[in-house]
């Protein structure tokens, strides 16, 4: 009993390899996660807990897959940024995007309970959507995830305003919407400065000391020796050290390269990453060379 | 604090629709699952819990996802068919095969200790990778069908045959390698007779009275009344039917066939699905119209 | 000196073979062809010298490339047809798009002055884009071709009118555009019956008189005796020889049927290709089997 | 009578905008050239019209599509770039693809008497395929313009002496291509040098002196004042001026660069590409902005 009378079907898959020499940014993104975040009373207007748990879900991702070499996540998405020189799965779209999902969903189930120890899930299960995105260049990179972070900074703002109205200024819901669009509108380019007075004014909470999880989002990375921020202009000098990485490695050295990064401690922190300062100090990021691993204190 | 300076990096999303009127199979494959089957001693050929758990997890992407109208599994792999009239997330490959895979993990880590009780999982945990093949007719779609299901009675009688070698033979896994490859090598074309006449004449197992889950697979789909099979060419009528049924609806009519979808029982079967008659028998598979819910007994 | 240090580049040529067992169908496009009708004061509403030229190149792309059944020509535009079993250029869209439209080009350049003997022509030259759209149907390929042959019909009625008004009826460009969107309004449902009112009241022209050529466009296909229509239903039947046509055939066969293919005269007529009666009378196109070669008279 | 029902075909055609920010080369070349070649005996090794003839095409192909910066052609090929901030045509793969092959037959039939007086075409007439290929980097492209010149030297080399043997040292074409495979694989790495001694001992002919449109082929592009080459690193800088170029351009800014490009001779070079210094002279190659037109002599 042969199976070639079948076996052609295998033809309609169709090729869908990323180009090559690009960044590769797996997004996922929660779905339906508001009313997922009401049947299980997330906090407002953020849920440590919740976010505590993307984040340690994140981390495996980098721990199960290596290549990731940094990721950013906010609310209930996450980016993960391959190399421009990886080559992980031949690049196929699929493949990434899958794993990468597949991965994530399976520790979010996995350490719910750990976060929410005293409210087991339930069907329907929360799960993720993703895409991948290719960045030709480093600035497109950068920009990329300034944008995530930028969004997240809007978000937290607004919602921290709109949720201090509700929970400490008695509005409903409705009243709080009409009230930031209200001012939005009479103040459109301050619109930051406006909700930070507003927070202020009537709330007396100071923006600047909310959480930094909250106000930065996540940046889940491997832990190397921070370098000496030069001179150089990333800008440039970070396309070229990319550049240089495309080299052709021998098999030693790549085998030296991944254990060094297995080796490393994969950490989560709050921080900035639209200023120079972030990648000067991670060189790594951009050379796709491991850095040094930090002597244990 | 505008965000539009970064917003240009949404331009870099590449759209990824699959070409309408084509039937859309997503599949999701186990990984490293031959390792993972490993750790956690699966019975071997056949895990029944394993299989038991993949099944389920199946079942419940039906029933989250009432677009997919049927699914067909063995081993680690799972194939879940959209219509090809569905327009399920505007068809965009990305977002079938992320959601499909999430879905199916979460289940997959959720149910585990319903079908492992006594081996709780821990990190690494299993994971899926998944894509989208489209299918432009329904001869297609079936000869695919067929080939997973003709791949699945392949794997099965060589497994079977060897772990007999094994368990009752007392050979070391490379010498039942070796004799099944000399047998095969011996008679190319009756190679299944043989492992068959083996399997029986060493130690008197009747292949045919195997466990239909093993021999078939798992189909999983709605439970419809049966219809007594016409003497109709389902190659040609099939067709047109699928064909009518990209006739655009009533949004009242699609609403109506959700909620029959809904209310329909997903089920979990272990059926030839390569022959007309069961094709036959479920003209909804072909029109996409849910068919009569059965009274219950 | 070798050349592989640089040869890398190659990997990012990306794969883009069309679907499998899908209808392509490529279509030219005249670029910038109202300006270059200016340039060479074609005729209004029609310029016959024009379509002919069209009409010329068209015929000499499906003798040049044997695997195109059918096309379908109006105006600056032309539809090259390739059945679903096609595996031209092993099905790439880059290779298919640009060999059409360079083979049309050529003729087009080559073949003016046959057609424009006192109006040389002068940079810049006439040119065409091209793409390649799949269908996975016949249903929505016969679809394809009548909406190509509705827009032929709505603009020829259009234009017919609208020039006439200028050119009998002395108007304006302006006042015949308003005048034609003013009944257009008044009467949207049978907007082709009021333009034909309005050249029989006004200028006694029967529309219907008027050459096929305009009204119809043009099909170019090879010449093979017309099969007696039966009484089968082609929406079905068709798509079952179009699917049987997929199956493979041997080496010889394929061979004979090129010869045959390049045996028959390609020929250029103006037929309603909206009705069943035209698909039914030419099963070739569907079989993709060469028919019978009729005999000279 | 609507077009409604059948204008759904529309949505079959699949969107194939090209990555942003990467450079994209449209390749054309040309469809069974030796065999074309042969029926209007080309010369060998080269003929000097033929090529004189693509250079033609091309330089007219930048006149019409001032979007492409630099062009360079070898035998029957040519590559068009385009500056990867280019938007022409939405990036669209196929209407680039097309455009450009289109417009460069539309000229290699409309010149071919001028460069061919004495043998006028018949069917079947020339034609090319084209496609188009991103490349994320400067170096990735220039490395693209690399190979294709090393290519023509490896060609042109191995033409030159197997001409050589047959037309001065009368040897038949399969004694000549022995003769040059034996010396092939006896010194691998030196074959250049090997054939330069073959020619020059056996010939007196001195490969350095063969016109430098058959040992370099054709740079076509416009024509600014050339820069003092700095002391700068093209590969980083490079990277940087291109990256700046991405920034977006007021319209004003845009419509003065299209003019200023409309302005510039079109011209035809045969030079070294390989080299930092063909770069470091033409800045404009990167950075997108027109250089300076140099004054009539």
């Amino acid at each position: 009993m042969a199976n070639s009378k079948y076996e052609y079907v295998k033809l309609f898959e169709q090729p869908d390899q990323l180009l090559p020499n690009t960044w590769v940014v797996v997004r996922i993104d929660g779905r339906g996660f508001t009313k997922f975040a009401n049947k299980y009373n997330f906090e407002k207007p953020n849920d440590k807990r919740a976010l505590d748990l993307m984040n340690a879900a994140a981390r495996q991702v980098l721990i199960e897959l290596p290549d990731i070499t940094i990721a950013y996540g906010v609310s209930d998405e996450y980016s993960f940024v391959l190399h421009k020189t990886c080559t992980l799965f031949e690049r196929r779209a699929s493949k990434l995007v899958s794993t990468v999902v597949s991965t994530f969903t399976a520790y979010y189930i996995f350490l719910w309970s750990t976060y929410f120890p005293e409210t087991p899930l339930t069907a329907p299960l929360p799960s993720f959507d993703s895409r991948a995105v290719c960045y030709p260049s480093l600035q497109n990179l950068r920009d990329y995830m300034s944008w995530r972070q930028v969004d997240c900074h809007i978000n937290n703002l607004y919602n921290t305003t709109f949720w201090a109205l509700i929970q400490l200024g008695g509005m409903s819901s409705t009243e709080a919407g009409e009230k930031l669009s209200v001012s939005l509108r009479s103040n459109g380019n301050g619109f930051s400065k406006d909700k930070n007075e507003l927070l202020y004014s009537q709330f007396s909470i100071n923006y600047n000391n909310e959480p930094e999880i909250y106000k930065k989002g996540s940046v889940v990375s491997r832990d190397y020796e921070l370098v000496e921020p030069g001179t150089h202009n990333t800008a440039s000098e970070g396309e070229s050290m990319a550049e240089l990485a495309a080299q052709p490695q021998s098999k030693t050295q790549a085998e030296n390269d991944g254990k060094r990064r297995t080796k490393a401690r994969v950490v989560i922190e709050h921080l900035d990453i639209i200023r120079d300062d972030f990648w000067d100090r991670r060189p790594w990021l951009l050379s796709n060379k491991p850095g040094k691993i930090p002597k244990e204190p």
